[in-house]
């Protein structure tokens, strides 16, 4: 199937929107995800860019079922390694189900990694629920190395009230 | 004892890059640290710097025995959940041997968090090794809760041929 690959543009955040809600739900948290798209219009187009974004689309004729043409995106930003230097983390990367298996996620997944190659990124990073085995064996199949498995690191998050108590214990200046 | 917060300058890029040489050997993969302070100044002190980064100093009269005054640093910088919004991601928090149990690292830990509030992050993550105890436990005493335990998140990098073999296969524009 005919698709094209290109960077989100503003108009593109309904749809990017539409799909983390699609995304979360397969992730089987969809009560976790409470982004709207004026914040990701907000976060993702102003001065300093939270994040970079490439939305993958198939033309009129092709739309989905519910007649949508945007029908994956790849949502990434820049990270740094005090070992290696700048790094791209991939945080979502997602294909619509009913168009799956046509090149689309591997298609999204070697153009981040090309965007990042051309920020001299040594690295491509993200993170995958335990078990999700489709994600897991697609990245697996393309090289990745699982960390957590290899070398045993282990995400930490403070939020909420966490996050709050620590801000309030900062020194003063 | 009396220690100073305050924001690295491109001048402390020597000592950072010492540390984060230190913080490579406590992890056990004093190898992998391959990062030169003239690579901390270019990537971190440029127009859209890909970190920030805070130093702990002690006065004259308590440098280290090494003849150190900047004992312990956090570099963080800001990621995005697509889920959440706006997120700072801590990549090393590290205090001198000699100096810890004086509250340096729980300082730095509150700074950044406080830091990180005031951009409107409503996370602070990081990634912590499952055999460093030590941190472990500080962590958790703070209230952060272990993501990969509690949810299954892993881990996932390409790098190297790897990741060239994305980049190569990327779809022509």
């Amino acid at each position: 199937m005919h698709f094209k690959l290109r960077p989100a543009t503003k108009e593109d955040c309904k749809e990017i929107s539409r799909m983390i809600l699609e995304l979360a739900v397969y992730e089987k948290m969809p009560d976790q995800a409470k982004i709207s798209h004026e914040e990701l219009e907000r976060d993702g187009f102003c001065q300093n860019p939270f994040f970079e974004c490439l939305v993958a689309e198939v033309p009129e004729e092709n739309k989905s079922k519910d007649g949508f043409t945007v029908v994956g995106y790849a949502l990434y930003f820049y990270t740094y390694s005090t070992w290696k230097g700048p790094t791209v983390f991939l945080e979502d990367l997602y294909v619509m189900p009913e168009f799956r298996g046509n090149g689309f996620g591997k298609g999204l997944l070697c153009k981040v990694a090309k965007v990042g190659k051309e920020k001299q990124c040594v690295r491509l990073q993200l993170s995958v629920l335990d078990w999700n085995t489709p994600s897991r064996d697609f990245y697996a199949a393309q090289g990745a190395q699982d960390l957590t498995d290899s070398e045993g690191w282990h995400f930490i998050r403070f939020d909420g009230q966490k996050l709050d108590n620590l801000a309030n214990e900062a020194p003063k200046d």
